[in-house]
């Protein structure tokens, strides 16, 4: 019977992190004589920390397979606690945990700050004298993992089913704005990705010909709140009518934080939107009428819809749940699973490894070629990178009853062998 | 060769409302000596107004047929304009249409405006010596269209794929929350249905044997902000999280309309917004951190989605298209196509009609028997209600090129034969 196993989430989720789950744990019960028990950290790291380990042995295969078409974090958890260099004592704590519970595989799965933390936990293992290898799964749906020349990962798992998701919202937003029109000419559609671009792009999927009135500002654009609307009033007059898919990040002045009684910042949240400003200014400095147009902010489900999935992103996450398997078995300490795309025109990736020291300390930027230079669309080359990692066919996601039939995992966990521990930043 | 039809679209639209549109074009084409030509008034009364009657004869067969899976009202467009009694100028122009373009069935799909603009345009065609049959089609997906006993339709066509898109945003929506928990423990959904609850009560739907924390708050149960936001702090005491769907008709005080310089509203939407106001205050006086409440606005897109809509939906809108065509070569004049549902466990319907002054007169409210006392949720009997209406699979949404196919009508209109007309409401 070999070492145990182990896999956290961090960060958000995404519509196929399950799926790089199930490869984990498919490809974990194939080398019995290696891998022991397959435990999860419920909630990501803080599960690990307090020693909070699903037992993911003993659930049933059915439920494992369906894990595939089961969106976001629900099976395992995910959580935002970041475990900070200087958190020694935490870090301590989780070495711990790994010898209580005879930790051979340490898999985390989630962005750069994630490598990160999985190399920082392998080399303390091994300093402690624990023969633990530590690889990293990746996943987010900003595709802001690895380096901007595609050498670390091509793409990451999750952005193809956020791709296709902006894809069919678009194609649908089409349908609304055009039947809708003249009434309300304008439709503003926020999408996700702060720092980049990747997410708002894909939403020329929807459009590959360019004979919608589509407009897509990046906040790599730099355009600013009177540009974008001057930009959306032109089509409104040359067309009649635009549908505008604008990044949350777009730069259009203060969003408006408010503060408490205390002072503090009284809501996550800013008080308004990007959509919301150029929403507000067109209706007030646009060509149309007052309350023309109108806007849309999308939030979690862009990260959480079963249906809107990639069958080729499902596939590959689930592959490099499999690879990270793989390279943990064979001992390679301190990589990332990852997909490489075969240059050509056949699309074509295989799985390989990437140092997650060099992953943690890369940085993606989106290419600026792919911005057409009014800024407000992108380029040709951007759709030929995106259009195989949103695949064909819906998934064929399974219905009970009417309702999606997602995994339930059983809440069986292992036994604590430590004493109780609160992770240092939840200390009051 | 019979006299023409003319069709035409009114308000908001539905994921079905172009299924019942292909209803209406395959029975009319079934009756070749009855029905001539068959247009559609483009972007609704403005479209015949204007003399503007996309002709629906000409196209071909399979894009008649690929309106079933496309959402909204892209094909023939809808408007919001509304025919006022007073404005007897619109009224005569629409006659001098029908009249110079030999209609002799005139088709209103829409709510109960266009139940009394359609039976007022009949009167008036028949006082006017024309034989003009005048039918309505019943559409909304806020379910507001006849009495609250049913007696006149049981649904309206559409809301059932919107009953069904907040079952599976709700599912997903579940996997979110419970795999972002205890970072994110709140998430906060608003439903379209201002005046009425029959959305946001479908959310029940997701859930129906209440395993998960989900609380629905519709307008109608009047809770305060503060009722609201103490119940969502009993559900993350008790159960560590909470999915809250309200109603964006929720009364939570001012929504803060902004007026600009001129001193008119500037802008149609309000500042804020129910879901807003909320989640404000949960992050303020809530028991969980700051920022531990999210929330999301739902807009359009529950009324433009083709992969959420019920097949039963589709496939009633389709019959109470071909119902209202059956009731207009029959030469029954100011009456409705309606859905009666008949008694007992078998969900089964028969279609027949309704008057359209009855429809138009009537008004339908949530059955206050189906919020529960604590006006947190809804109850069973309502579930035994809309659960037949959401169906059971994924509609077949076709897929070319990863694309939804979605219906492509060609711009062939009709000859016009009258002077340039501006509508009444659009002159200045």
């Amino acid at each position: 019977m070999g070492k145990n196993l182990l896999i956290a989430q961090s960060g958000g989720p995404s519509p196929v992190i399950n799926s790089s789950l199930r490869g984990v744990v498919e490809a974990a019960r194939a080398f019995p004589e290696k891998i022991g028990k397959i435990y999860a950290g419920y909630h990501g790291i803080e599960g690990v920390l307090k020693e909070e380990l699903l037992d993911l042995s003993c659930q049933r295969e059915e439920e494992i397979a369906l894990l595939r078409n089961t969106p976001a974090a629900g099976a395992i958890g995910t959580c935002r606690y970041k475990v900070k260099a200087k958190q020694l004592e935490d870090f301590d704590r989780i070495v711990e945990v790994l010898r209580a519970h005879d930790i051979g595989y340490f898999l985390y799965n989630g962005g750069n700050d994630s490598m990160d933390t999985a190399n920082k936990v392998a080399i303390l293992a091994r300093q402690r004298g624990l023969d633990v290898v530590g690889v990293g799964v990746p996943k987010t749906i900003d595709n802001d993992v690895g380096d901007s020349e595609f050498k670390l990962i091509d793409h990451t798992p999750g952005y193809g089913s956020v791709a296709r998701y902006w894809q069919m919202i678009v194609q649908n937003a089409e349908e609304e704005n055009r039947g809708s029109s003249p009434a309300d000419p304008v439709l503003v559609l926020q999408a996700m990705g702060r720092k980049i671009g990747y997410i708002p792009a894909a939403a020329r999927l929807a459009d590959p010909k360019r004979e919608t009135p589509l407009l897509i500002f990046l906040a790599e654009g730099k355009l600013t709140l009177e540009a974008m609307a001057e930009r959306v009033n032109e089509e409104v007059k040359s067309r009649g009518r635009a549908v505008v898919v604008l990044s949350e990040g777009c730069d259009v002045g203060d969003l408006g934080l408010v503060k408490d009684s205390f002072g503090h910042a009284s809501f996550g949240a800013s008080q308004t939107t990007a959509q919301q400003a150029l929403v507000n200014y067109l209706n007030t400095h646009g060509i149309a009428a007052k309350g023309a147009a109108r806007g849309q902010v999308f939030g979690t489900d862009q990260r959480a819809t079963a249906i809107y999935a990639s069958t080729v992103d499902l596939d590959e996450a689930y592959r490099v749940g499999q690879k990270a398997v793989l390279l943990a078995v064979n001992g390679e300490n301190g990589f990332m699973s990852t997909i490489l795309r075969e240059p050509g025109m056949i699309y074509q990736v295989r799985y390989d490894k990437a140092p997650l020291e060099l992953v943690a300390n890369s940085e993606r930027t989106f290419p600026e070629a792919w911005i057409t230079p009014d800024k407000a669309d992108v380029t040709d080359a951007f759709l030929d990178y995106v259009r195989p990692l949103v695949g064909e066919d819906f998934p064929n996601v399974p219905v009970v009853n009417g309702r999606q039939r997602f995994a339930k995992l059983e809440p069986v966990f292992a036994e604590k062998k430590l004493p109780a521990y609160i992770p240092q930043a939840d200390r009051k």
